[in-house]
C-alpha cells in the first residue's frame, strides 16, 4: 500500500460548526475513499477550557487560543474557518497569506466589500477554498441538479424558495449574539437567504435584479441572563423576488418566525417540462413532477434519494435506509479532502460566496429605498 | 306551511361559470335551510343555440339573447354576471340602476375605476352585491378563519400565498381569450391573483404597500384554428410583496406555468401562537400547528373539515366524506338567497372588489415603475 | 330532437342513502349524456311526513308507504332500494318478480343464502341489477383499474386493504341499529369489509381462501334516550388475511375504532411493475409507483384524477378542481340509466353481491373456528 | 479527572451490521455522556483481508479469523456479534459462557429452542445481554412508548404494522444467502417480522394468539455468478393477526415484493383517545392524532422529532436537523456501554429475543396447519 499523504487540519471554532465540522472530518475517511488523510491537528478557541474539551471529543491532537498563531503555523495544510460570520474576513486573509486551503463556513462575510477581498486573497494565494454550502451535497439536491442539466424540468420559469424557522416565534425568547448585525452581519436575509441564494444560482443560474422587503416583527427581547432587555439589530425577515438572466424569475422568504417550521430549508423549481421540490426537513426526498408519459399518469413523486445510484448514497446504507443532517458535512469534508489532493477545485468557493454577497447586498439596498435593484457582478 | 318568498334568478353567460353558478342554485334549496326559493327563470347568452341547450339541461324557464332587456324585466329579482371579466361592469351598471341584486363573478372588473363606479352604483340602488370569491365558503377556510380570530394563531407576523395552474406550461398551448387584456383585464395577476389578495384580506386585513414583479415567459401562441399565432398581452406570472396594516408581510406568486399544478390556490400564515396552510387542491383539509401543549407533542396537524361542526358540512355527508370544488358555489348561492331575503348583507362584496382591485393596480403600478408602492384606499 | 324514453324511478328509504340515491338521479342528467331521462316518481317510507318533506326537498312526484305497493306499480321501471341492509332481499325479490330494474344499495344482504335467492330472482327475471359499491366509480379508481389491465404493475402480489372509521372509538358513543345483527347483518366486516371485497375482487380477482379475526371491544353502549344500555351483537373490527385465485395474498381490516380515521378506506397493491395506493379521504387522487424509467428517479407520485382524460372527469371541472363524496353516485346513476336503456349490462350487480357475500361468509366461518377457510363459489 | 473505565470490544462480523456497530462504537462517546470508554479492540472474521481492510477503516486494533479464540480472550469484555443469523446461537452460548457482555444482531437465532438456550446462557452467566432491535432507540419511537405509556392514546384497540421491501419484486433479481433457510432462518417472516413484533411487544405488551399466512412468489431465482438458477427455500412474505393479551387486536405484514417500498417499517396503533403512526423512511416523525381539545381542530399532526426534549435528540443538533439511519445504533451503544458500566440492564435484551421468537414459531405453525395459533411462554 503506498504511502498516502496526510493533510494537516486546524479548526478554528468550537461550537456548533465546530462540532459538525469536526465530525465531518473523523466520518469522511471512514465512509469515503480519500486520496488523502485527513488529520485533526489543532483546535483554536479563546475560551481555553472549553477549547480543551472540544478537542479531547472530537481528538483535534493540539489546542490554541490565538487564532493569529494557528494560521502561521508551518505543519497546517487546511483552516477550517467555523467562527461567527464577523471573523471570517480576517481569518481568511490570514490564511490566505500562509498559503493555507481554507474550508470556510457560511455566511462568507459581512458584505460585498470583505467579500472581494477574500476572493482576491484566495486568488493571489492559489489556494483551494470552499465556502461550506453544504446543503448542496444532500443526494437529493444533486438529483435535483441532474434532472436540470438533462433538461428533465425543461425551460425553467419560476424558482420559489423559502426558508423558514421559528425560534423567534415567541416575543420572549430571550436575545443572543445572532440578532446584533455587528456579530452576525444581518438576520435570516443573509443566515438563512445566503443557503437559499446558493442554491437558486447553483440550480437556476445567476440573478439579474432584485427588490426585497425586510421586516422587523420584535425590537427588543430580554436579556437572557438579567432582568432588562437588549436591542435587535438584524431583521425578522426578508422578502424577495428576483429575476434570472435567463429570464426565469424567483421568489424568496427568510424568516425565524413561521411558527411550526424548525429547519425549513424549501424550494421549488417550476420548468417546462416537469416541476421539483425539495424541503430541508425531509433531506432525502425530492418531489419531481414530470410532463412525459400519458398525462393520465401524471403527478409529483416523492423519489426517496437512497439508492446507491444516487450521489454518495452507495457509500452509506441500503435503500430506504435514510441519512442526516450532519451527513452533507461529511460529503463536503470528503470532496474538499480530494480537492485539495486532486485538482484543487471544488464548489461552492469563494467566487460564489462573492456572487451571493452581491445578491444579498443589492437586496439590501432594495429594501432602505424601495426599489427594483440591479445586481452587480463585476 | 307559510307561502315562501321566491327570487327570480336570470343568469348572464353560459359557459364554465354558467354551469358552476346553475348547479350553485339548484343545489342551494336541496341541501340548505333557505328563506327564499330561487327560481331560474332566465339564461341570457348571445349564441342562441347554446344557450338554449345551457337552459334545458339546468333548468331555466326562458333564454334570452340581450343582456340589456334582461337587466330590464320587471320579474327579475337577481342578475347573476357569470361572463368574462370586460362585461361585468355595464352590466352591473345597468342591473343596480334596475335594481336588481346582484350575484357576479370574480375577477371584479378591469381595474380601480371600474370598481369605483361599480361600487357606487350598488350603494346607490341599495341592492344586496356579492362578489363570487368563492373559496371563503370552503369549510376549511372558514375554520382557518374561526382559528384566527379566536386568537390561535397568536399575532399573525407572515402570509405565503401561491396560486398556481400550469395549463401555459407547454409553449405550444394555442391561444385564447384569458391571454388578451383586453377581455381579461390582465393574466394571472387578475385572475388567480384576486382570488389571493382576497383570502389575504380576509384573514390578514387590509394591505398597505406592494412591489411587484411580472414575468412574460411566452409571447406569440399557435392560433387555435389556423396555422397563424396570436399575441399575448397579458402577464405570464406575477410576484408581489406586501405589508399589510397590521404589521404582517406577505408574498403572493400567481402564474400559469406551474407545471404539476393544477389548481394550487395554496396560502400559509405564521402567527406567534401558531400557523396554518391550506392547499384548494386538498380542500377539504386545513393544516394546522399550535405551539399550545408540550412541545415535544407539536406538529402540523392536517384537519380533515368534513365533521358536522365545521361550517357549512352538516348539511352536506358524515365525517370523512368529502365534498368537492363546486360545494363552495352552492354555499355562496344559499347565503346570498338567506341575504336577499334576510338583512341584505354578504361579503365579499363590492367593497370588497374595489379594495382587491386598488391592491392588484397599485401592485401593477409597481411592476411597471420597479418602486414599493402605496395601496391607495380612499 | 328525438322523443328521449323515460324511466320511472321509485326509491325506498329516505335517510342517508336516500338523499345520496336522490342527488344521483337529479344530478346525472345535468352533467352527463344520458340516453333516458330519469324520472323521480315515487318516495316510500314508513314514516309518512318524513318521507313526504323528503320527497318535496329532492322532487319526487308522489309519496307511499307501502313498499308492496310500490313494486307492483305498473308506472314503475327501476326501484331504487336505499333500505338498511335486512329489508334488501325481500325488496329485491318482489322487484324482480314485478319485472322490475333494480338498483341496490350495500351491503347487499345478510348472507349468501339471501344473495343466492336474489341474484336467481334477478336472473329469472331478466332485468337490470346493480349493486352500489359506488367506489368503483370514483375516478381514481378507475385508473387504478385501468393501470393493472394494461399491465403496468406487473404480476399482482399484494392486497392490502384498511376500512378505517372511528366512531366507535369512544366506548360512551350510544348504541344505534348498525349494532344490531338482526337489521345489520353484521358490524364493520360486512358494512366496511364488502367495500372492501368488493374493491380488491374488481381490482385482483377472485378470492380462494381467507382466515379471520374478528374483535368485540365494547359490548354495552348508552341507549341513546334512556338510562339503560344497549347490547351491541356485531363485530367491532374484522381482520381477514386472503389468498387470491391468483396466487397472490392480501389482507383486510375493517374497524369503527381507529381514532382519527373517519372514512379511511385505503388499498395498497403491489405488483412486480409497480404499486398504487388509494384513500378514499383523498379520493381525487391515486398513488402510483412505477419501476419504469431510471431508477434514481422512481418514487411513488400523487396522481391528481382530475384531468378530462380521467374517468367521468370530464363532464364535471378543470384539472384540479376536486370532486366529492356524492359524485360517485352521480355516475352510478348515470351508468345505470344508460345500462337500463343499453345493453342492459353494468357491474357490479348481484353476482358480485353474491361472490362478495360468499368471502365475508367464509370469513365469519373462519372466525368461529379458527382455521383458514376456503371461499365456495358454485 | 477520575480515570474512566475502558470496556475492550470485539466485533466478528464485517459486512454491513459491521459498519454500522463500529460505527455505533465511535460515534456514541463522541455525542453522549459514557460512562465507560469503548475500546474497538479486535475484529474477527474468516476473510483475512477482508477483515484486515475493515480493521484499518474502522480502528479495530487487531484482527483475527477464529471467533472462538475472540470470545476466549481475557482482554476482552464486550461481545458484538454481527454475523448471519445461523452463527448467533454458537457464538452467543460461547460468550456468555466466557462471561463476555454479548451485543447480539437480529434477528435474535433460528428458532424457539436456540431463543431458549441462549437466554438460559446469559442468565447463567449473569452478563449484559442485549439484541439489537435498533428502531426502539429513534426518538419518534421513544416518543410513541412515552404517549402510550402516559395515556394519551387512552385503551389501545389495534396495532396495524407492515414492513415493507422491494428487492425481490423483480423475479429476475439474483439469489443470495437471505434466501435459503439454513443461513437465514427464514425469509421476511423472520428478517423483517422480528422488527415488528419487538415493536409490537414494547408499545402494546404481549401476544396471545396468532394466525399467520405465509406466501412464495417466486421458488427459482438466477444464479448471481452463473447461468443456473438457485432454489429461494424461505417464505417471499408472511401475514398475520394477532390477539395481544390485552384484548387489542393487531395484524402484521412482512414482504420484499413490495415494489417502492424501500425500507418500509410502517406501524399504526389506533386508542380510545388517539391514533400514532410512524414510518422507518422518515423516521424523525411521528404522526399522532388525539381526541382531545375541539373536535373541529382535531387531526392527524406529524411532529419532528428533532427537539431538544425528545429522547437522544439534545445530544446531536438543533430543531428541524434530522438525523440518520445509523444514530438509532449509536443510541443503542452509548445505552449498552452505560448498562454494562452501570446498573446491567438494557432491552430489548436475550428474554425479549426468546418472546419474539416465540410468536414468530407460533405464526409458522399457523401457516403450515391453517389454524390459530396459542403462543406459548413457558
Amino acid at each position: 500500500m503506498p504511502e498516502t499523504q496526510s493533510l494537516n487540519i486546524a479548526i478554528i471554532g468550537h461550537r456548533f460548526m465546530g462540532r459538525a465540522h469536526s465530525n465531518g472530518w473523523l466520518q469522511a475517511p471512514r465512509f469515503f475513499e480519500l486520496n488523502a488523510r485527513p488529520v485533526l491537528k489543532v483546535a483554536c478557541g479563546r475560551d481555553e477550557d472549553a477549547t480543551q474539551a472540544f478537542a479531547e471529543n472530537w481528538g483535534w491532537q493540539e489546542t490554541e487560543s490565538d487564532w493569529q498563531k494557528v494560521v502561521a503555523r508551518d505543519d497546517i495544510d487546511i483552516i477550517d474557518i467555523a467562527t461567527p460570520t464577523h471573523l471570517h474576513h480576517d481569518m481568511a486573509l490570514a490564511a490566505a497569506a500562509n498559503g493555507k486551503h481554507i474550508f470556510c463556513e457560511k455566511p462568507f462575510c459581512l458584505g460585498t466589500t470583505q467579500a472581494e477581498s477574500m476572493l482576491e486573497a484566495a486568488d493571489k494565494a492559489g489556494i483551494v477554498h470552499y465556502l461550506n454550502h453544504n446543503y448542496r451535497r444532500c443526494p437529493a439536491i444533486r438529483l435535483a441538479k441532474k434532472l436540470i442539466d438533462e433538461g428533465k424540468l425543461g425551460r425553467l420559469y419560476h424558482w420559489r424558495g423559502t426558508y423558514q424557522q421559528d425560534w423567534l416565534a415567541d416575543p420572549q425568547t430571550p436575545m443572543r449574539w445572532q440578532l446584533r448585525h455587528e456579530f452576525a452581519g444581518g438576520g435570516p436575509h443573509i443566515d438563512l437567504g445566503s443557503h437559499s441564494v446558493d442554491l437558486a444560482r447553483y440550480l437556476m443560474g445567476e440573478i439579474a435584479t432584485v427588490s426585497c422587503l425586510k421586516a422587523n416583527f420584535v425590537n427588543q427581547r430580554p436579556d437572557p441572563e438579567g432582568s432588562g432587555t437588549g436591542e435587535v439589530n438584524v431583521d425578522d425577515a426578508s422578502l424577495m423576488n428576483v429575476e434570472f438572466d435567463s429570464g426565469a424569475v424567483g421568489s424568496f422568504e427568510c424568516t425565524r418566525y413561521a411558527s411550526g417550521r424548525k429547519n425549513h430549508n424549501q424550494f421549488e423549481i417550476n420548468g417546462s417540462e416537469g416541476s421539483i421540490i425539495f424541503d430541508l426537513e425531509k433531506m432525502n426526498e425530492l418531489q419531481f413532477f414530470s410532463r412525459s408519459g400519458p398525462s393520465t399518469e401524471q403527478g409529483f413523486r416523492t423519489i426517496l434519494a437512497t439508492d446507491p445510484e444516487h450521489d454518495y448514497v452507495g457509500n452509506w446504507w441500503p435503500p430506504g435506509h435514510i441519512i442526516g443532517y450532519e451527513h452533507a458535512f461529511v460529503h463536503a469534508a470528503a470532496d474538499f479532502i480530494n480537492a485539495v489532493s486532486g485538482d484543487g477545485t471544488i464548489s461552492p468557493d469563494f467566487t460564489d460566496g462573492l456572487r451571493c454577497m452581491q445578491v444579498l447586498d443589492a437586496a439590501s439596498r432594495s429594501a432602505e429605498n424601495g426599489r427594483r435593484e440591479p445586481v452587480s457582478r463585476d
